[in-house]
């Protein structure tokens, strides 16, 4: 059995569309509990139809509108997403949900939580599509650049991850603009010395972008502002290819005819593709658990970001975070 | 009438391949005039077949197979790659097309060019296959960061390129990990303060990688780092797409049908998607007009390399970006 404090205020839609989604799942799973936050008006229209293994905690504070990391850190506010940190903080939860801005929560870290010393802040780890399953790729949260030091604290973020579900060593690499061992910035080759010594991992040395989605890898380590321009290349080539096939498809009868066919078939496969659709990204490297959802999820794209904030509880990759980080100081 | 100046010894497969592409692109271009440069031995069969457009120069140098950029600036060998940056530097040519090594076309026009002083470098321009036609990215090159001052070199090239060919102002853009103009390092905030004020560009903004594919841009400008990772996301995604499209016609006759009628109608199409298949990048910033070409262009490839650096001539983009460089100091 799991615990989670979810805030069903943030992302584009808030309540309206996150607390029915809320709803769905732990009717669905009634092993598991649910604490849920948002604001006391939003979400009065929801509260008859909670199913037992929910409570509602409102509140009447909102975030201003503008509120940005740096004003957040400094005030703090009665809001749905400041009193999930807390049930979380006290340990009456066992992982945090949200679909708000990566630096809020980020700032709400800073608060409730201590990022471990091997990282200077925490990261964001995500799960990106590939031929075969899914990898974790880190950082994606607002690092701009990272230090040879971070990067090893991301790798072994990234191993621990892995580690968890998984007696085969984690074939890891550094994403860098070239394969060969003296390319790229020196930040990259410090890290990869260190890293061919390590007994816990299968180090598979520098690959370039297109081998993130090849599913010979299980850990791609970079810096968030690279790793955030690959997955929004991944994810402009993948409506740039479905557009292209849209319109290939609908000149002629016999191109629809065919695009009929293909839509239900292809579909699901294709959309397995979009890393938009693996929702749930773990802020790591603190002793909290928290899982970002996308600001736009729909109902299932939520109630992914609930599934793998128990799989997080499962699998302890809190402790096994910082297990693991203890070892790569 | 343009003339060029063609390595065939570099890329992965040499003159077996480049030189036959170089004959069909001359046989099929009467009005333009090449210089073919190679090792002799290795070009001895393809001599009597050669257009009266087309000259060959033989050197029976090679570089050493193991020759890296930093030992190339300080050694210089009677390569081909050597005599045919002589050729295009002492304007016996227009401009010089190879498919060798960046880092080797870098060291060449270091010791046969003068880099413009409002970039370090020289930069990789490459176009890039977008909703509408293709855009200008860069730089692609082997930078790992870029400043500020870096930035307006690179838009002031991205601009010169685009306003050669249309009299509306270039769609430029900043690639960032978030359109907020709070968000990201330094050095684009910077850059993106003046970009605001240049009267001979529609700035708009910072940009995800997601938005590079939409066709609503004419320029995006990163550093070399940046840029190689989202073209090689854009590749790895293409791949994976077309794999899954691939798999999921193949269970069943039904699948295998319309695989075949997919087969003509849509692989051209995704094809053209492919920015492997745009080949030709300009190696911007000197006097010089030198068109890269992929390792592993094959024959089409390989002519649209060539076809790149008569656009160049023809737009005269040397000079272009020359005068714009010179305003954006």
């Amino acid at each position: 059995m799991a615990v989670l404090a979810i805030d069903v205020q943030g992302g584009d839609f808030g309540p309206s569309r996150l607390f029915p989604a809320v709803i769905t799942f732990f009717s669905h799973n009634p092993q598991h509990q649910g604490h849920v936050f948002g604001h006391s008006a939003d979400c009065a229209t929801f509260l008859q139809n909670l199913p037992s293994n929910l409570r509602f905690q409102g509140t009447d504070q909102r975030l201003p509108a503008d509120t940005g990391p740096a004003h957040l850190i400094r005030h703090q506010y009665h809001s749905s997403l400041e009193k999930a940190f807390q049930c979380h903080q006290h340990g009456q939860a066992d992982a945090l949900v949200s679909a708000d801005h990566t630096g809020l929560l980020m700032a709400l870290m800073h608060r409730h939580a201590v990022t471990h010393p091997a990282i200077e802040r925490p990261v964001l780890v995500s799960w990106v599509p590939t031929v075969k399953r899914p990898l974790v790729m880190l950082d994606l949260g607002a690092s701009f650049s990272a230090t040879a030091e971070q990067l090893l604290g991301f790798a072994a973020i990234g191993q621990a991850i892995v580690a968890s579900k998984s007696s085969l060593k984690p074939r890891l690499a550094l994403l860098n603009l070239g394969v060969e061992a003296n390319k790229g910035p020196q930040a990259l080759r410090l890290a990869a010395a260190q890293l061919s010594t390590w007994p816990g991992i299968d180090y598979c040395g520098f690959v370039e972008a297109n081998e993130v989605f090849s599913g010979a890898l299980d850990v791609v380590v970079t810096d968030g502002f690279t790793g955030n321009a690959v997955i929004k290349a991944a994810e402009g080539t993948l409506d740039l290819t479905l557009n292209a096939i849209r319109e290939e498809l609908s000149v002629d009868w016999l191109g629809r005819l065919f695009g009929l066919f293909l839509g239900g078939r292809l579909k699901p496969r294709l959309s397995s593709l979009d890393p938009r659709r693996h929702n749930g990204a773990l802020l790591a490297g603190t002793e909290l658990t928290v899982i970002k959802s996308h600001g736009h999820a729909d109902s299932q794209a939520f109630q992914a970001a609930l599934s793998k904030a128990i799989e997080a509880i499962e699998c302890q990759w809190s402790a096994c975070i910082r297990r693991q980080l203890d070892q790569s100081l």
